[in-house]
């Protein structure tokens, strides 16, 4: 079960319209470890999750903290609302580019029916200098049909302003968990399609937990496939065909998980990473010491060039 | 029972505006096997059922597959989403048209209450330079009003542009299945009709399963009728009227029924094929020699040149 | 329990804008019988119900079969959805008046909670040259708040153009069945109100069958009244007020009882039927005569000229 | 427990915009019984309750029974949707002050999730020469907000034309059914407030049944209180604040109770009242006589001039 | 658990717009007790509760009440729904400034599932002259997709017009029941940080109820920190980051607890309070009294200056 090569493939901008070109650019060459890849901070555990993720490091709780962090260590992007982007961002303009999050919610309603609503707009990215939009897509989720239709808007504004689009794709739902679950790879190899072809210049998905007990529930071939874990991840950066790919790493873990991670991630052809916990939840120089290993195994370990 | 004969009819592109009638007469005339047929291929697979179907022939996954495929096989035209529009039709255009479907969903949550929300306009694909549209209609689902007044706002922009309407015509939903089911004789006719009467320029439809065992629990007259599938299929031809048919196969099958349903289409008045999974879940070669067939086929059988 | 003499109002037409009477005249006066009466051709048959109603006459599966019949047998004007209006109607024009239905749906799932979306605009209808525009609203469905919100636009609409409203006023869904059900005395006469006050020019309403076993379920003082059929046709025109009203045949019936429904209803002060299948079901020279036998009905017994 | 006097307070007129205050003033003081009372007739029970309640009064089953009727006794204004303003009102322009409602529904589905959609608008209001907008607001519904939401858009053109809006606050619904009843003191001092503090010029409220069996379940301290019913009248006065309040009688009654029931009201300084089968469901003359008998009890005992 | 002091931030207006910095001064430093501090007096019990609330004081059933406390005691402003500001406000302009509350509902319907509609618009704000806008959240709401979708409209609205945005977050719903409750620290401390990253310039919760019975409920680390309440709103500023923070009273206390909240708000780094049943439900010396010892514990205490 060969997946053809991707490398051989043309450039991934060159379908890009001017302005997303020019933008995304910056991401991969001009901020952050450069050489077409990416290293994106999140700040949006505040409303995911709730204060509760800033126990752990009380400084990450001053939205300075990240923003600082993003700038001084030389991140591709940070990913934050349109609240910390108002308040916070203008301090840091010209220094680490923006990613809106145009929508998001809280977690504290059960998922089974996930969907995340438009808090801001492609204007309000423009109007405040940001390089890309992000929006997040809970795929397969039994309101897919507001959500698919709600992205119908944002993609159109994005196509209008030239502004990138940055797609969350998350398996979610009651749906999903009934056959394999959020982190399986037969829902997150699906995730990464959807998102392409829904439009995404990039996709942002999470690791996938493979294997794991619950792939015999996916449809086939998933509930009976058998590949080593950086075959699976190579199989969700081809689904994801010529958007790029960064995969995140959850809740935080070890250094080593983290490195093997982002290792696994660029060598499979995806573009690079995006750390939260796993970076703001460390003291400042831990923080700092961490990124700079993920940004050289990035570099050393890129294998597309977009 | 007999069905009045549609090739005495006036030409099935009389009463379209020019815009409509310019791109489609190119679909007909100018692409593919030419002569008033019609041969599309969909790539909507990895949004409707994942990359699964990708796995028969890994080289599928990448959707340069397809797009080439179409182009050199000589296709009347390729239909897909707007991700794949944008990120791999501008290397095709004017080799071979696109039709861009506006809707579309995952098949993660069950489908009792069917609906299928745009994520593109038409103005995307007057933007993309697209000869046509596509609409997934699921006829008789529960949210059928919701379809409806969506396919309203999608019909008018394709009547102001001048941009002819493909509707994927799919009986579905709870009420379909209690009803004799969603590939029965009655659901594929009432499908073909309901498209006409809501505006398709053509109509695709999937191959009746007929006759079947749930028959039985179809509404007289379906319940009863006992006729060829030819003539069930030259019903559901008639019933679309002047708008144009075109069958699909559905999940990958052997060639003799390939063939056999490309002539029993076309000699029943309808206008051709939309073949997926049947022709680039093949190797290449084999791929272009089953499409070879298919057109042959086609043009061996057309009786109706609209 | 008498009802205030009808004949005795103002011309019905007299508070009409310039363009609604101007095109109301055109079918009360210049096609069809004439002199103030409307016979008007259904042809929502293939959406409401599915092609199953063509079985009895083949013939008929061809929208020509019922546009031609239209023209040619002198009806006041045919009634049909956009793809019919789209394709076959451009033959017609200026033969016959048109009246655009702008909703509808298929009857494959549960009419509990009806709600009938719009697919067609006014602004269609003007393009079109229609002549009038139909709606069906489900008088007292449990959604008949989207329904009335709804016909607010279309309604609106038709005040802007000078275009006539016809409202098919329907009694349906779960709770007009729990008190007395769709075609009671109560509901047809609830229904003709109802339709009044929205804003029809022209109210089409089924043939109550009166007296009903389920009368009893009705509100008072519908439960007990013991009245002549006649008297409650006249109820239910009286309660149309200044809205023209046409009954309907429902389902094929025999030639008597076709006859008498349309003397009853004009006698009553009604403008006229809308027959659908009791017309189209017959061979063409059948047809032919049962139209001519209704026209001389209507212009032998109308007693109200608006 | 002393409510603040209220004729004590400025000109209840003075805040109106121009548009308001001129159209006001017309009902108030150069129609009806005058002298800053209203004396209101509803026209639309045909549609809240269907032609049920014209079977009392079958002259009253044609519009022009009411409308006559508002002209020539010498209204205030009268009260109806689109339909009767644009077929009945332009014989009776200028003779008697429209107020259009531009909400309804039927009574047919049960109320326990009572919402009222628009099926009109200010515009339409503007465009017919009304002097005021009517709105049924269903306080305390489990659908209040699409309700809040839909009023808002009124309340807004209202603004933006200078055009009085009346609100009819009725409680209704199976929160307010499970407090105590739409009818206890609670339910409709409730919606007294909610009514102005939504932008309401005039409220319109059904004159509370009190005490009664159910009060004991509304919340304190409306548990508990006993005072007169002429207190309780007042309390729902004053919270109306500086909206004009009408109180209505509901289904027939004897003529000492809707007397005592107008003598109560203005004395409590309310405006006036709103009695539509009270006075319709009467012979022509015997109407009159109801309607000449309100009309000097208003003026008897008018105790706020706004 | 240390947060990092607030006081050496900078500050809080810096990246506020012209017009939203020009009227929050207004707040701030011109009206109320100045020096930064923020007393605001809510008047929107009679929609959110109902008139029941006036019983304790029945003077302060007239909004003249609360209308001529604010401007006479010095408050910083008073916020209202459209209906007393459209009737109220104007004797009050310039005396004290507005703030237009632009959402709100009943208490009727059982709040699971909360959502508050808006009822007036910040065009309506900045018509009457308002110098903020008030919008209540509800954090954690099984409908949050709909008010976080609906707050981007108002957010919007506001960045257009320069209008400060008061968030009201208010923890609600089923879920948050679930989880310790709407008066939790945990719940209080999310929608801190939700009203931030919403936009909010200022946010007003309600004071936590800390520690609590059902705290255990509430996810790790809230179900066993042990802190002194005042680090729990020392925590709960913080979450709000640069937004400024009042705290509210609800019910009606004693004096001690009102004046000791007030101190441990501002000295937590918090801006002010914001009290109504607390004050209007006195009479007017009495309230006038606490009102004073209100100010001289904000300007005593108050410990960060915007």
């Amino acid at each position: 079960m060969e997946v053809k090569s991707i490398t051989e493939q043309k450039s991934l901008l060159a379908t890009l319209a001017p302005g997303k070109r020019t933008r995304l650019r910056r991401l991969l060459f001009e901020f952050g470890p450069g050489n077409g890849t990416l290293l994106l901070l999140p700040i949006d555990q505040g409303i995911e999750h709730g204060p509760r993720d800033f126990f752990p490091n009380p400084a990450s709780k001053d939205p300075e903290y990240q923003f600082r962090l993003a700038a001084e260590a030389g991140y591709s992007a940070l990913a934050c609302q349109i609240g910390l982007a108002e308040k916070y961002y203008p301090d840091y303009a010209g220094q680490v580019p923006l990613i809106l999050k145009v929508n998001g919610k809280t977690d504290v309603p059960p998922s089974g029916d996930a969907l995340s609503t438009t808090n801001a707009s492609v204007e309000d990215a423009v109007r405040l200098g940001a390089d890309a939009v992000g929006y997040t897509l809970y795929v397969g989720s039994p309101r897919q049909d507001a959500d698919l239709h709600q992205l119908k808007g944002v993609r159109e504004d994005c196509d209008r302003y030239g502004m990138p689009l940055v797609i969350w794709a998350y398996p979610r739902g009651s749906a999903i968990d009934a056959k394999g679950g959020r982190d399986s790879f037969y829902a997150i190899d699906y995730a990464a399609r959807m998102a392409m072809e829904m439009g995404a210049d990039v996709v942002k998905l999470n690791f996938p937990k493979y294997p794991g007990e619950k792939d015999k529930d996916s449809p086939a071939p998933y509930d009976e496939i058998d590949i080593p874990i950086s075959d699976a991840v190579g199989h969700v950066v081809a689904s994801a065909g010529r958007s790029l790919v960064v995969l995140s790493g959850g809740s935080k873990t070890d250094d080593e998980t983290v490195i093997g991670h982002t290792k696994t991630i660029v060598q499979a052809g995806g573009s690079g990473v995006i750390f939260g916990r796993n970076v703001w939840q460390r003291e400042w120089n831990e923080a700092l010491e961490i990124i700079e290993r993920i940004k050289e195994t990035l570099l050393e370990n890129v294998r597309r060039i977009p």
